[in-house]
C-alpha cells in the first residue's frame, strides 16, 4: 500500500499530478502572501481569472509571480454570464499564450455566483470541440455532471456550498451520486472553509478539491495552506485505507477480560 | 508563526507532548499491525487496558511490544462499572509499576459503553487525592467537565459519539462549550471514525483527540494512522491560523473587472 | 393574524388552494388505501402518472377513484427521459381530457430518478408556449429555478433529496436561495420522509410540499397523511408567526429573581 | 388505529394527559399574551418558576391567570445552583399549596444554564423519598437518565440544545439511546425552536416535549403555540403510523409502465 500511495496520481486528460489540492488566486492581501500560500499548499494547479489588463500588461499581473514551469496555470472564465461570454474569454486566454485548459465558470447571478447549468453545458460543448481541456464548475447536479463527462469534459467540479461561504460540503448526497457515476475526476469546488471539509470530500472519494477563500482570508494563509495540504492527503489516504462503517451500537475498543468480575 | 507551531506543545500536568493524537490499543488484528499503526500515528500517548493476566505474565502482554521509553503508556480503567472498581483497577496498575497516570473510564452500560457522570466524578476525586494524573472519559457535559477540572483532573475527555460508532462529532454544541470553559486540555475521545472528524475537533479548539477503532478495523491500519496524524496537524494548524467565518452570502474568489462588459 | 391565516391561500397560476400539501398516487397497496390517505391529507392537488392503458381504459385506472370535482388531478410526465418524451406525454394527457396542468419530470437516470436541467428547461419552454400550466421538478439549483420562472412556469419544485429516499431536506442552503429569489410558488418535492421534514420546508418559507413515498409505504397511510397535514400547517403557521433566531448563548426561560440568593 | 390514537395518553406517575406538549411561562410580553398562547398550545402541564414574591403576593403572580382546574401547574426549581437549593425551593412550593410535582432544574452555570448531573441526582433522590413526583431536566446523558429512572423519577427530561438557543435536537444520538432504555416518559426539553424540532422529537419516539422560548419570543405567540400543538400531534401520529426507513437509492413514486418506450 505504501507503493500504492506513491503511485497515486491525479490524472486529468492524460496529465499526471501528485497534488490533489488546487488553489485559487483571488482575495489574497498581496502577491507575496499568495505565493507563500501556494507554495505551502503543494498545489500544482493554480486557477486565475485573467483580465484583459493583465493579458496586455504582463508587468502588472499575476503571471510574473507564478512560475509556469512549476504550476499549471488554469485560467477560469470568472465573470462570464452566459456561454458566449465564457467561450470568448477562454479563447482570449489561449490567444494570449496560455495552454488550452480552462476552468469553465458561467455565473449569471452576481450575488451567490452560482453556475448556470444550461449555459455551462452549451459552452462546454463548444470548447471541447474547440480543443480545450474543460473543467466545468457546476451545481451538485448528478445528471448535469453525467452529461458534461459524456460530451468530453476533463473533470466535473461540483460545489460543496456557494462560493466564499466556508460552509463545507452541504450537498453531500448529490456529490456522492456524482462520484459514483463519474468517469472523469470529480473536483469539489467552492464552499470548503476548513481542512476538515477538504478531508471529508476526499474521504467520500472525490479525486481533488479546489480551495481559495479559506486560504486568502485567514490571518495566516501560509499556515492554513499547509493545513489544507495535510488534510487533503489525510482524506485521500483514509479513502485508500478503507474507512470503517458508521454504526449505531458502541463497541468497546479495549475490552477487559474477566479480571474485575472475579 | 512557523516558530509558533514548532513550539506548539500539548501540556498535560506539566508534561509536554509534540503529538496531539492519542491512540488506543484494542481490536488490532495483531500486535505487529498495532505497532506499525502506532508508529505511523506519531502518537506519544498510548492507552491500554491492563488485564491481570498481563500484569502477571509480561511475556504475553502488550508491554513487550510498546517501548515505554518512547511512549507514555496510559492505563485505562476499561470495564469498571463503578467508582470502586475504577479506583481498584487504577491502583493495581500503579502497583504493577506503571506511572500514576490513568484514563478514567466508568461504564456501567455494557452495550453503549457510555460513562457514568456520578461515579466518574467520585472516582476522580479519590484518584486525584491519591496522586494520580487523571484523564476522565465523559459524556459531552459542560457542567461535569467543569466540576472535574475544578477538583484537579489533568484533562477532560468528552465523547464525540458512543465508542466504536465512527459517527464523528455528534455533540458539537456541548463540546464547544466545554472548550470555551476549559482550564485543562480538552481531548475528544470516542466516535471519531475518519480523519475529517479529528480535523474538525482540532479546528473547534480541542487540544487533542484519541482514536482507536477507526485505526484498528480498517484494512490498512498503518496508512489510516498516518492519515489521522496529518488530519490532527491540519486541524491544529488551521485553528492557529484562524478559520474564516461561515457566511450565507457567496463572495467571488476571483472577481473580474469590467473587461467583458465593455 | 387569525384572519390572516384564514386567508392564507396558495395561489398557482391564479388558482387558489387552501391546502399546501400535494400528494402523489404511486406505491399505495390499494386504491382504497390511497383514497383514505388522500382524504386524510387534506390535499387539493393530486399528482398521477397517466399511463396509456389508463387513458384508454377508464375502468382500470385511478381516475374512477379520484373525484375530479374535489381534487385537481395533476398529471406528471414520470418516465420521460428527455424533453421530447415529456412534451409528448403532456399533450397526450391534455388530449385525453385532462386540464392543461402538468408536473414536468424529465429523468434520464433510471436509478436515482434525478431530473435533467437542460431537458427540463427545454420542455418547459415548449409547454408554456403551448398553454400548459407547468410545475417543473428540478434539482435544488437556484439558477435553473430562476430561468424556469422567467420563462413562465407556474411553480418551481426543487427536490429535498432523491425520490423515495425519505432523507429530508438535504439541500437546505440551495432551497433557501431559491425561496429568496422566487417570483412563483416554491414546492419542495421528493425526499420528505417524515412530518418534521415537511414542517421544516414550510418554516423555511416554501409555499407547499409534495409527498408520496412516505405516505404510501408506511403501515398506516391514513394516519401518516393526517400527520403530514398537521405538520404542513404547523410549519406554515410558524413561518407566518415568525420563527425566533437560533442563538449560541442560552437564555433562561424562567429566570428567578433574587429569592434564593438572599 | 383511529381508536388507538384516541386512547393514546401520556401517563406520568399514573396521571393521564391528552396533550404531549408542555409549555413554560417565562419571557412572555404580558400575562394575557401568555395565556392566549397556553390556550392555543393545548397544553395541560404548565411549568412556572415560583418566586417568593409570588408565593407571598398572589395578586401579582401568574397563579391568578392560570386556571389550576384546567392546567397542572408544574413548579420548577429554576435558579437553583445545587441540590440543597433545589430541594429547599421544591419544599417551599409544596408548603405554598402546590401539588408535590416538581420540575427539577439544578443549573450552577449562569451562562448556558446547563444542568449539573451530580447535584440533580442528589436532589432527585431526596425529593423522591420526600414524596415528590420528580421530572428532572438533564443533559442528554443516557447513563444519568437510567440512574434517575432507577431511583424513581417520574420522567427524564433531556435537553435538545441549551435553553433558549432554538437550535433543535443537537443531541440526537444520545436521546435515541435514552428513549431506547427508558422505563419512564422521555420529555425533550430546551432548545426546540420551531415546530419541526418538536415533530422530530416525537418521531424519534419521545413521549412529550416542553417548549417555552420559541413561543414567548415570536411576534405571534398564539399562532406559534397552535403550530407547536399540530407539530407535536403530527410527530406522534407519524411515530404511531410507522416512519419509513431512509434509503440511499431513489425509488420512483409513480413508475410508468412500458408506454413511452414502445
Amino acid at each position: 500500500m505504501a507503493n500504492k500511495t506513491q503511485e497515486d496520481y491525479l490524472v486529468i486528460n492524460g496529465r499526471r499530478f501528485r497534488s490533489r489540492l488546487m488553489v485559487g488566486t483571488g482575495k489574497f492581501s498581496s502577491p507575496q502572501v499568495m505565493m507563500e500560500a501556494i507554495e505551502a499548499s503543494g498545489a500544482e494547479i493554480v486557477t486565475v481569472a485573467l483580465r484583459r489588463v493583465e493579458l496586455n500588461n504582463p508587468e502588472d499581473d499575476l503571471l510574473k509571480y507564478i512560475d509556469t514551469e512549476k504550476y499549471l496555470l488554469l485560467p477560469n472564465t470568472s465573470g462570464a454570464r452566459d456561454a458566449q461570454e465564457a467561450v470568448r474569454l477562454a479563447r482570449l486566454t489561449r490567444a494570449a499564450g496560455c495552454e488550452p485548459w480552462v476552468k469553465l465558470e458561467v455565473t449569471p447571478d452576481p450575488y451567490y455566483l452560482l453556475p448556470d447549468p444550461v449555459e455551462t453545458l452549451k459552452a462546454a460543448e463548444i470548447l471541447v470541440k474547440d480543443g480545450f481541456t474543460v473543467l466545468p464548475y457546476i451545481n451538485a447536479d448528478p445528471v448535469l455532471a453525467k452529461r458534461l463527462q459524456d460530451i468530453g469534459t476533463a473533470t466535473v467540479m461540483p460545489l460543496g456550498a456557494p462560493i466564499g461561504t466556508n460552509r463545507g460540503i452541504r450537498t453531500k448526497e448529490q456529490i456522492e451520486i456524482i462520484i459514483e457515476q463519474a468517469t472523469v475526476p470529480v473536483v469539489v469546488d467552492a464552499g470548503l472553509g476548513a481542512p476538515s471539509h477538504a478531508a471529508e470530500a476526499m474521504e467520500m472519494g472525490a479525486d481533488a478539491v479546489l480551495v481559495n477563500t479559506a486560504l486568502a482570508v485567514t490571518p495566516n494563509p501560509k499556515l492554513m495552506a499547509g493545513a489544507f495540504k495535510k488534510a487533503v492527503e489525510a482524506g485521500r489516504e483514509a479513502f485508500l485505507a478503507g474507512i470503517p462503517e458508521k454504526s449505531l451500537k458502541a463497541q468497546a475498543s479495549s475490552p477487559l477480560t474477566g479480571f474485575l468480575r472475579e
